[in-house]
């Protein structure tokens, strides 16, 4: 992932244009996944797709001709989406174009200006304030005209038509963090669920943030009523503890299988409540949609001091925490995956698990194994109300011990699927908040 | 509103009579309020009017002619209700009608005795025990009899017949914190709402305590069906922290808007359960009527030592802590004025703030301006599920600015009055514990 | 009950046999129990009852004929339902099937092999590490041939036919905490509620552990859905805290019930929820039958290093830890009699109880007594939503001060019985987890 991650670092993204076009041909080279455009001037839900930009060098010259700013250094120097300019001003003139990050004066900011024509340089504070007052050369040598929205898709078929949605953005410049992490880990967990026979089909989306999601909600109202699970991908590389951000149904089976993993998993972590600001979460939680969509992340967007700055960049992100969050993410799709709802087919009194050879012959010892008590704890919650993940966490046992009892039950016929997959009234789970 | 209290302090009120009568007459000078009378022996609810109390004088003298028990000096020093008596006898005869307070030997108790008749002093412990054996002469020069109950009544219309009610006890005598605090903040509420277009009918009790609300109650059936919200404001005037009491449903929408307030006005406060026994809210929460009111104090009675003494004078209640009480009632009524169902009007997906001049065109900054933010919330939330004040203890932002990101929205057509403006499922609120 | 403790000791019981029957014959001496007997081979749900097994000598003798593990001196040191055997064998051949503790090497373990044709020895582990290799002779002078299973009865009628079912087992050998402590319990409520007269019907059931339950509920299906509230009694002799396995419904009244009685009674107590493992509570609360059925001990099964072991012996019990357990239950048994869906009959305003003589004439103090007080509490909540219990528990008052109001107020008529004694809509009350 992480050798992903430096492939794509100087590639110069926005919501449209070469650049994102460029990435999502790297990761097909991973994954096998659909490259779909939509042209400018569509209408996608409240939106319009914008013009694409594309920007082939920008700098900002003194008058002895020495770039002092320049693009080819760094793809964050231009404001993103900056309409084409070539001229010459005043120092004054061009104060009002420049962004620098002041408590951070080596760094320069990452800033965009997608949906009105502007023009701007991001730059070091520190540099701004050495500039002389000087005749300047600004250039920016972009296109923004009639063109495409891309954004990739990747659709791996399971046993059923219910999806699991993997979302994340893919559009910002050289940021190591937000956005190149998410985007190496959705292909990562792709090639690796591609290996395995799912019960969900599983969504990978590599989209522009909100526009990209947006256009894809536009245009796929025949799926949106198929997910059952979503979960977005992003900041997932650095070194900072796990963050949950619960789906806006704040109960949802994606909000209660991650934060069983992490709770299981023994490592840092922290849950947090739907905030309708941040990633595509955003929109899939918009309340028309109301999609049981969460976001899992490393350090939250905004909470680094490094977020949306050029030190956003290939040391911050580290091959371990990129596999750590991987094996996360497997975990949590393996619950979703493994939770059911089964019931107890001999629910009066316990079954004689012994003559099954499911429990010790030798009575009296002051501790059940855990196996025997997995089995008790399904067998006594495998009521019609209780999925094994509400089993799970009513005996506060990790997931799998519970699939591993539910499957011997299943073998010797004291468990079955259950008419229909849904709780009768919900167990643990909740419709909504 | 110190003033006020300043005026009314001296006046012997009881549940009736001509003190009674007297202060709802001052306070007729600040609001036109309408005083109605009930006849004693008229039937209210489970109660019988009672004949009405009046006292001219009352005394105890030695043997030498001397008022070592003066109601000239106090109108506390004579059991409230007292019937007439005059006579002369030891000081063992009379021991059994005095009252006091050992533990605070220089104050004078207030007692009572409404419905069984009886006579009787209340007096410092100290002079009570400095009291010789002697031969001693009883007056109280009293009447108990037919007369009139009467309250104070000021009703303020507002767009609409659902009704806000505002209710304060108005029977104690020269109690200052405990009774007149809470009519003059009544009264001075109600002058400054009359300056203003309510949407809400605006609803003023002045009431002797239990009998006064209780004949109100029996009177008008076709009003209390109007209530959505009430106060009950007793003990408003002191220094103490603010405490309110929450109705017995326990999560009406006043309580919730008290709570808020309290929270956001960053103040030293206490929020305690329904109890059956304090103000009026024991009427209006009683089970038959269960309405949603509250009871809105500074220390509680019973809770803070000069509690119906003597020392519950002018010196307790302090301008300042008046002016602080109106404020936050003032706050609560603008709460409740502006809630409001609304519904988002493009709820897939967010709509495109930027284009409706709602967002900066700048993006990338960590840190969303609490404007921005306060919009998101609301199209979020706005739902039909969420009143405006649900969804600002859910983005735990105050209410004013929830309330202006939604006439924003409103002003753009992004949000609309919900069909009906009752929560279809309630939100946060439950209709009863 | 210690005595009765103190006489149940020596016999060797098990979930069969001629032990269990002297021990169910001696509690006859104490109260009109029943003992039923059922066949073996006979089916009940899904067991099948054992071969009745009897045992009436058993050892191991070294070569010079000394008994190094004799029954003579403890029935735990035989494998509880050993098959018969007697040869001669190495200690090698004979290791196997010795069972000790390493961590209390001077302790004898209780274990048992039901359910697998089986045969061992338990002993001391420092016995066991003292045993020379030698030629032993191995006897185990049991039968284990079609009988009957045991279990005693005891049905103490009320004036309903809703049930209250209190249930211990009663098949371990000389343990005397785990199983005598509850047997001498029950025996003794029983005597205890047999000189009152009671609203409910109260079954004690006597029965060997899990098979004994089991064949009680599979031929009681009449009597099942008449339970209200049911015990399952273990471990209450030993010096711990109490401790209170709530039912599988975690919020059935008895759990609640005994949860009002440990709190008021003020001891050191712990509330733990319903796990699938443990006494007859498995049964009972499996989800085929999912009955009000919590556990009610001091230290529970596991929890006590003696547990299981010859150091459950009669210096673990105490018999005034005994006197204190039945006294909490007595308490229990109060409530649970005690309880009960009152509606106040006046419920607009609080009526004048002064006129009825149950409030004081003197009013104006800071404190109301207690008794006006829980008169108040009953008054506002008897709304026909809060039982009694649901009441004292809302006003944090003990269960007897609340029941003694609402009696002065049913006879005064001012409560009276609800149409029927469910609340419509649980109060705090829910009907299951």
């Amino acid at each position: 992932m992480y050798r992903l991650v430096v492939d794509l670092y100087p590639i110069c993204r926005s919501i449209t244009g070469d650049g994102l076009r460029a990435s999502l041909r790297r990761l097909q080279q991973e994954a096998p996944l659909t490259i779909h455009e939509v042209p400018s001037g569509t209408q996608v839900l409240d939106w319009t797709i914008p013009n694409e930009w594309n920007v082939r060098d920008a700098w900002v010259a003194n008058s002895r001709g020495e770039r002092v700013i320049d693009f080819r250094r760094s793809n964050l120097h231009v404001l993103n989406y900056s309409t084409p300019i070539r001229c010459t001003m005043s120092l004054a003139e061009l104060r009002p174009h420049l962004y620098t990050i002041p408590e951070h004066p080596d760094w320069v900011p990452y800033r965009t200006s997608y949906y009105k024509e502007d023009w701007g340089f991001c730059l070091e504070h520190r540099r701004l304030e050495s500039l002389p007052e000087d005749r300047y050369e600004v250039v920016i040598d972009s296109t923004l005209a009639p063109g495409v929205l891309n954004y990739g898709e990747y659709v791996l078929r399971g046993a059923t038509a219910e999806e699991v949605l993997i979302s994340c953005h893919c559009c910002h410049p050289s940021l190591a963090n937000d956005n190149l992490s998410g985007m190496a880990m959705a292909v990562t967990l792709a090639q690796t669920l591609a290996r395995s026979t799912m019960r969900y089909t599983y969504r990978f989306l590599f989209v522009p943030g909100a526009i990209g999601s947006i256009a894809w909600l536009a245009t796929h109202d025949e799926v949106v009523p198929r997910i059952r699970h979503g979960l977005v991908l992003s900041c997932v590389g650095d070194r900072g503890p796990f963050t949950y951000k619960r789906s806006r149904r704040a109960e949802a089976v994606v909000d209660r299988a991650v934060a069983h993993v992490l709770r299981h998993a023994d490592v840092a972590h922290r849950l947090i409540d739907f905030v309708p600001y941040g990633y595509d979460e955003r929109q899939y939680c918009s309340p028309g949609y109301n999609l049981p969509v969460g976001c899992f992340m490393r350090t939250p967007h905004g909470r680094y001091p490094e977020y949306h700055t050029s030190a956003d960049n290939l040391d911050l992100v580290c091959p371990k925490a990129l596999a750590a969050s991987l094996d996360i993410l497997i975990q949590v799709v393996a619950l979703l995956e493994g939770n059911a709802l089964l019931v107890n087919t001999n629910p009066k009194g316990e079954p004689q698990l012994g003559r099954r050879g499911l429990y010790g012959s030798v009575g009296g010892a002051a501790q059940l194994p855990g196996f025997e008590s997995a089995l008790l704890w399904v067998l006594n919650y495998a009521d019609g109300r209780h999925t094994l993940l509400d089993i799970a966490d009513r005996a506060e046992m990790a997931f799998p011990a519970i699939r591993q009892a539910a499957d011997a039950l299943l073998g010797v016929g004291l468990l079955a699927p259950a008419a229909t997959d849904t709780p009768a009234t919900g167990g643990a789970l909740k419709a909504s908040r």
